[in-house]
């Protein structure tokens, strides 16, 4: 469980938290989640692995807006040999505010795209212990 | 068609645009398609008609970065009596760098969901029009 | 003190923290200083009191990046009837990485400026405090 | 002169743009300044050289908001062997909305601080002209 509490930069004219910030929560969530699970970006980063994010995609419940804490639940919702998908539940108290999804794949320092498989034996391993569970 | 020129401060570590930001650029996409069929967001506003993002999705296909100029155009692709949907094709050059799509509703001032159809239909004629068109 | 971990989302190209949200840690560090008084901005704006920031100023010592974490403690450097001036001290560590300064008025709901001597004299008296101490 | 257009995700609770927001656009200002003069990012970026930030403020005058369009002027108000200084003037029509100011030191590769008058001396040339015309 990832908590982030809304900024005031964070809110727009409309007196909310603007959309695309949500995209932003999901990446915190997402470090901390696998940092917690021994893969921090920079882990990966030394071992010359990038993952960029191949889709991302939110639906909007609630608003919320300043000062707002918006509790967020990562679930690993799609596996392959190539590419991951989470998914993030985020809740202001009982209400669920947004549900987001991303998918990601992983590339070697050459910019290919490599097997999670393969290379990260580990870590595909654990992913997959989760997937299970869910 | 919308021009973004993408900004230093829009890149990330990666050394590419941050992907939340392309949910940012639909949006600049958006109001200035908008703002051109002759409903800009401070009109609405000045109508008293607010119109919050329901949901977003983003599928990335080609990183960008500093400088790089990424054409916007911007498509109706779905229109009901309460909602509609916009398809933002995001090039640079002939590369289709990413594919966004957004849903909005549109409320009054006491923050009820209106209907396009009865409480804005000259809005609603246009969104048609154009629907019909693509 | 407040502690900010810089986001991946907060790094740009040179692989650094964008010193844009620096300006964003200050808010961040200085909405939790006031809330920690008992002066928190949704209080402030429930009163119809909004406060602008008049000025800001960073000087960026050495750089931070993504994962790092951010010490940030606030003071209260100047104080008049109608403005108070403070300053952020940013450390990782034992390394001072930035210091900020921030300018602040107060409107109330006609936008007009007030006297925080006059029209909100705990606040005053509790800051005066502070800059005594300091 | 270089334009900024105002966007929706630039404002804030108040209705008004976010004050971090005003270094964003000195910055957008400041390479477009510096890419007219044939100095781009990019280019320096690929000559080895990277250009951090030391210092930045900002002094509000009046605000802005959603769709205001502000002319930026840059100028080189100093200049050393190793540091520049630029002001920024924000105009909205013929209000001045905001004065900014940064400065900057070159590194090259090794991360050192470089001469700008040895090791860029057609820049600093460029830089000095402006500087006496002011």
């Amino acid at each position: 469980m990832y908590i982030h509490k809304v900024q005031y930069y964070e809110t727009d004219k409309m007196g909310i938290t603007h959309h695309s910030n949500y995209i932003r929560f999901m990446e915190e969530a997402r470090t901390d989640f696998l940092e917690k699970m021994g893969y921090g970006y920079d882990r990966m980063e030394r071992e010359g692995v990038i993952s960029p994010v191949t889709s991302v995609s939110c639906d909007f419940k609630k608003s919320t807006t300043y000062a707002d804490e918006i509790a967020i639940e990562v679930c690993v919702c799609e596996l392959s040999a190539v590419r991951i998908s989470l998914i993030y539940e985020m809740k202001r108290g009982e209400d669920t505010v947004c549900i987001g999804k991303s998918s990601h794949c992983f590339l070697n320092a050459e910019g290919k795209i490599i097997s999670l498989k393969r290379d990260l034996p580990d870590f595909y391993a654990k992913m997959q212990e989760i997937l299970i569970k869910e």
